[in-house]
């Protein structure tokens, strides 16, 4: 997993750095989302002669019992969902909630299940553990389901799954496949990671897979996406039985998550419409898929490309005769990126797809580097690696 | 290790908050020290329409680099010490250090060297890789050197050690001792946990180990006790050759430490008179260890007592006929809380100690503290448990 990122990742990020450059590639939430006036009154109030002290000082394992009485009361509007605060426990970012879970579920080498493709990234956290992975294909409906009693059977400790707006595809789950799901886990514990689920620009809200089979899931959420990410708290929603195993764990990794971050947090929901905020946003990235999808529906008529209703990342296919590495090369020559299918699978697949985030491109630009984009598969297709931009030497 | 907590820890944790109780249990930091208002400005900047959306975004794993060359700067003062800021990894508190540097290190079973007693909540951080522990005795000079030789032969791959002013005990190693343990590391790595060294009320600050030996030694460093708890941040100093794995284990284990807190340092350094403000928590904790030391001297005269030179802890030792869990149970009677010192060994030892905080306690409610320990003392000897507290029922 970690040899993919000294080659190609730090190459695209260099590329990415060069002024001009259209960047699908990143996947950090666009800086005009951030509530940055609001965050500053809520951090003024947080660290105020009246709560300073507090604010300041070590502070419980599990989080502050405000923001998780907050998280919890989310799922209750959201999905009338009653999810207890003291099952909630506050974490730096998803990254952790995995790291966590590994060191509670998982002995070196064990089995874990996971879609195909993926994001790495988050499976980076369970990585120390060595284990073998078992990975299933993408379906009608978000999830082959004959694929997934395959992997389930035998009860391998762990899942890890994005049902919503998958980090690559975009693709969710559909109702009964959430079904389907949670009745296929007998002893496996599902890591549901659910960082998008509040980006939704088309279609319904779906109830998670956790209040489905709740002694059996780890719902893991994340301010990063809908506050920012540089405050690095997220959430888990655990079984009673995971609970003091994974408190221990979270106590032994740093005593507790960062105190300034959760008590400005609290404020700034306190005092925020956050739905009125979430409009805002939503309105930001929708009309960025908007104009991705046409872009590449008129310019690109042979890619085949997922359709998802809200998140953050769009997934392409090219023909049969490409490959996502080649037309990378020219893409960077032509100062546009992305990052490559195969980025996104640990046993290898998905060399002909490429990750595109809508997210951070503002729709003109979004245009023009689709239009660069297919440049560039005209120039790997005819063996042209000339271009504009590699005679100009950058 | 773990099972320690549930009974009396929670215990004294009860009692610690009953009105009226006087408490030497602590290990926080008074939050009278905390530079609030310093802060809260820090966080103004941090915010700012010019920096917001920086101070809001994901950062480098390493963490920010301003505050790496603080860090390494501070070293160059009051050492002389050239610290690379690229051998600097921004870490959630030493706690953190611990469990990424177990991560990296330690199979499982492995032999970790540590001091006797010592600070078991940091070596929680290990614990997951269920060590099997060295432990070397205290000394003159500090550690007993023989002990450590013995303990360090066939290079277990680490030695956890508080060397300034140790928790629980409060003692320091002497120049001699420092570098025969920097001698005596073969392949061994040292991690020197350093928490309080800037807290020193007495004497001339000492040459940490790591610059003895550089190459067998990460030294962590925290804000906690200096700056605030809340703000969650510390910092190791690393080995050229244990700087990638660090920064793998760390991007696995939350991609950064919580950016928010790092910009708020950087302006708050910027700003603040560090010195000066170090002046300030160094004479009011000074105030509170010579209060302690007087009235134990006073009243109980038959208790042997570390003489710390700096930090939060003095370290007493009581008559052979009693043991610290026996005068606890009088001692919580009368609201009067410490820790007891089989708390601080894994492998057990230390009944007849106790640990005592002088921080966070006022200096005439610390002699009011000692006179009700030495009560304590008296109704164990006598098996009078008949008491003021108890007869009102609290």
């Amino acid at each position: 997993m970690d040899q993919i990122r000294p080659s190609f990742i730090r190459e695209i990020l260099a590329v990415t750095a060069r002024p001009g450059v259209i960047s699908f590639a990143g996947g950090l939430p666009h800086p005009d989302t951030f509530p940055r006036d609001a965050i500053a009154t809520a951090a003024t109030r947080a660290l105020s002669e009246a709560e300073g002290r507090r604010t300041l000082q070590y502070t419980e394992t599990q989080g502050d019992g405000e923001l998780r009485a907050w998280i919890a009361g989310r799922y209750r509007t959201r999905f009338g969902w009653d999810v207890d605060p003291d099952l909630v426990i506050v974490v730096n970012g998803s990254q952790q909630a995995l790291d966590l879970v590994g060191k509670v579920l998982l002995d070196p080498g064990a089995d874990v299940v996971i879609e195909e493709p993926t994001y790495l990234g988050a499976l980076q956290g369970l990585a120390f553990h060595e284990p073998v992975w078992r990975s299933v294909a993408a379906a009608t409906g978000g999830l082959d389901l004959g694929e997934a009693a395959d992997a389930l059977r035998g009860g391998p400790p762990l899942m890890y799954a994005i049902p919503t707006f998958q980090n690559p595809t975009g693709r969710s789950y559909d109702d009964a496949t959430r079904d389907a799901v949670a009745g296929l886990l007998e002893s496996t514990v599902l890591v549901e990671d659910d960082p998008y689920g509040e980006l939704r620009y088309r279609g319904d809200d779906l109830r998670p897979i956790a209040p489905r089979r709740p002694e059996l899931t780890v719902l893991m959420g994340s301010f990063s996406k809908t506050v920012a990410p540089g405050l690095r708290l997220g959430w888990m929603v655990v079984p009673p039985w995971l609970r003091e195993p994974l408190l221990i764990a979270k106590q032994a990794a740093d005593l507790h998550s960062n105190h300034l971050s959760q008590r400005v947090l609290v404020h700034l929901l306190a005092e925020l419409d956050f739905d009125a905020h979430l409009t805002t946003i939503r309105a930001r990235y929708r009309a960025g898929l908007e104009a991705m999808e046409a872009a590449i529906d008129a310019a690109l008529p042979e890619v085949e490309r997922s359709r998802p209703d809200g998140g953050m990342f769009l997934w392409a296919t090219l023909p049969a005769d490409l490959t996502a590495r080649a037309v990378l090369e020219e893409a960077m020559a032509r100062d546009v990126v992305f990052v490559p299918g195969d980025a996104f699978s640990p046993i290898g697949g998905s060399e002909r797809s490429i990750r595109l985030s809508f997210c951070t491109v503002d729709p003109a630009a979004i245009e023009d580097g689709v239009a660069r984009l297919a440049e560039a598969i005209e120039a790997t297709r005819s063996g042209n690696s000339s271009s504009p931009a590699s005679t100009t030497g950058r």
